[in-house]
């Protein structure tokens, strides 16, 4: 039996994620809470509770007066130091997708990022597009791709044309790329026609994952004009096992930098709110960049009011993304596109170097927030490795 | 009792495709296949086969084999005159959405859609993009947002920007557009990592549906660079209520008009076939346009080819579309955008005229292909009309 530490390594009692486990002994899925470096098995501990189910989508959308009375009952139980019989040591679990995508939509809410992104693919011209600083861009996303941290991932293949190639290749891409996002799961869904106004963000959205946009930046170039990444982005997204509710998050939102224009009154202007998330990027054990999710342009809030102002309708398990976390310091851009400007510059990872990811390398990212109890909580981590493309 | 005639006004022996029903007295929703203007209550005349189910999902994920074996039962049955207690007046039954659509990507397969929007936007430049003849260009709509014929589509509002405007205002959307295609609907899946070659197209692909893909033009125009359609699509989807199974279109396959340049091999260049569907646009009962099918570009077994080229997995329900269809001729295109040039030249609807929908327009699309029984099958119609924007 396992101690578990006043902040137990950032999965103490202010902490709490959700995620979705099997065992050796019992294949089928279930719903369980972490704490400490061991699962609470909530079918186990709360057999009457709805708790065997392939995924969190069914407590996902019962919504957030059972999110919180389900909290508050899993923490007295803990907390009185009860449920030892229904605590499952980490190594025990097999863990799954813990939600079902419905849609996935992927902003680009980092300024620091569509700047960089900008400045190395048009240096002549104004690094940001007209749009950007009045609306939130964004764009769909591949739902039925979204994988489970540990996943491994297959170098996908691909077409990409240089500009100065005759004609277009067919290949493995060389240009595999991460991006460290932080991906937001929607629990209540809308009708069609309704929207949600940014205040009423946490009456739908559950909470949070950490999230690793995979980019294949050779194909992406080759194919996104006119109608956007395609191919360059939906061989894989990978989620954290955990999901962190809101309610973990109260000590952690922060003002955000600012947005100046101000933005059209359905993106609720004024003080935008987001989240003093910090976040690692680690390739096969040493930390590349430290991007802050504080630095934010668009707050989480505008993005979901964007998303629904069309009438588009949420349905429980929607999963939506920051777009790349970059902030404002070399060591703290959150892709290699960035990271090397373009390609140019190498990124030192231990002894070597990288320009884009190669076999075998393993990414995780790593998140932490100040937690609700004065210390801090680490997110779930977010890891994969690079797998060879296929013959 | 109503008489089924020879070719059962497009429904009959040759065609048999797929839906879900509700009726007044069972509100559970189940599986039924349309035959003339009854539809046959599948879960009343196999009660052990698995009929009662949300939607086709589970069906479709069951394969070739039990597809065709299904058919073969349910021909059997009708044409043997059986199965009369299990038929169901088509006014006596609600239909819903058929399928739960997974994930949704829209393609741009009409040569001539794709060169018409370019010589519409960009009258100064080449029409055709350079990537445009090498790969078939596709994104990712909402699939949350594919809604059943039949459904009202609420005037979307959003953010748009004329270039003179000083910046941009929000409102309901004055360039509502309508967008005639073809949608395939997947049955079988494939795990993460795997391809699906043009050769295995019909042992994925289930059927098809009649799709309109509503646009607001004026929401698109400001918001799709460089990441692509977002609200200006993703408020509303409409498919038609029955799948058409591909074994009733074995007639309808075509030769497509060629492709030069060749495209690269994984996009089974040579011999490229289409299908010989021919779709009606109708606006409150007046035919506006009259697009062709096999007019297109790009192949339906390449576009799933390059869908999956990267090893994207694909999921039982999943849907893609053709992107709007358009012809040569001047009553032949797909969209309002290019019927009124740019919105610069009215269409004539009865004894109106239109540049974009309005409030109260019922739009119509509807399908009709040859049929194996030598005679033509009417694929299913997919109806919306416009309703007033939200305040």
């Amino acid at each position: 039996m396992s101690a578990v530490t006043a902040d137990g390594g950032g999965f103490g009692l202010d902490h709490l994620p959700y995620g979705v486990l099997t065992t050796a002994d019992d294949g089928e899925r279930r719903v369980g809470v972490r704490y400490g470096d061991r699962v609470l098995d909530l079918a186990s501990a709360f057999p009457d509770g709805g708790w065997r189910a392939p995924s969190l989508n069914g407590f996902l959308a019962r919504g957030r007066a059972a999110w919180d009375s389900v909290r508050a009952e899993v923490r007295v139980l803990l907390a009185g130091g009860g449920g030892e019989e229904h605590l499952l040591p980490l190594e025990a679990v097999t863990l799954h997708l813990p939600f079902e995508p419905r849609d996935y939509v992927d902003f680009y809410a980092s300024e620091q990022h569509a700047s960089n992104v900008g400045r190395i693919f048009r240096p002549d011209a104004e690094p940001l597009l007209p749009n950007w600083k009045h609306l939130p861009v964004g764009y769909h996303g591949r739902a039925g791709t979204v994988v489970v941290s540990g996943t491994g991932i297959v170098r996908p293949s691909g077409q990409r044309k240089n500009p100065s190639d005759p004609a277009p290749v067919f290949g493995p891409t060389g240009r595999l790329d991460l991006e460290a996002e932080l991906g937001f799961v929607v629990g209540v869904g809308t009708a069609l026609g309704e929207r949600v106004p940014a205040e009423a963000f946490a009456d739908h959205v559950f909470g949070v994952v950490g999230l690793n946009d995979w980019s294949a930046r050779d194909v992406q170039g080759w194919e996104y004009v006119p109608l956007g990444p395609f191919l360059g982005k939906s061989f894989a997204t990978t989620v954290s096992a955990w999901v962190t509710p809101l309610a973990a998050l109260e000590a952690a939102w922060t003002d955000l930098p600012g947005q100046d224009p101000t933005p059209l009154p359905y993106l609720a202007p004024g003080r935008t709110r987001g989240l003093a998330i910090d976040v690692e990027v680690e390739i096969d054990g040493h930390v590349v960049s430290r991007p802050p999710y504080a630095s934010m342009y668009w707050s989480p809030a505008q993005m979901l009011a964007h998303l629904t102002v069309n009438g588009a309708s949420l349905t429980p398990g929607d999963l939506f993304a920051s777009g790349t976390i970059s902030g404002r310091e070399r060591d703290q851009l959150g892709s290699l596109l960035e990271l090397t400007w373009g390609w140019r510059e190498p990124v030192r990872v231990g002894d070597g170097e990288r320009i884009a990811l190669e076999d075998g390398d393993e990414v995780v990212l790593r998140y932490s927030a100040p937690g609700t109890g004065g210390g801090r909580i680490t997110l779930g981590e977010v890891a994969g490795r690079v797998l060879p493309a296929r013959p």
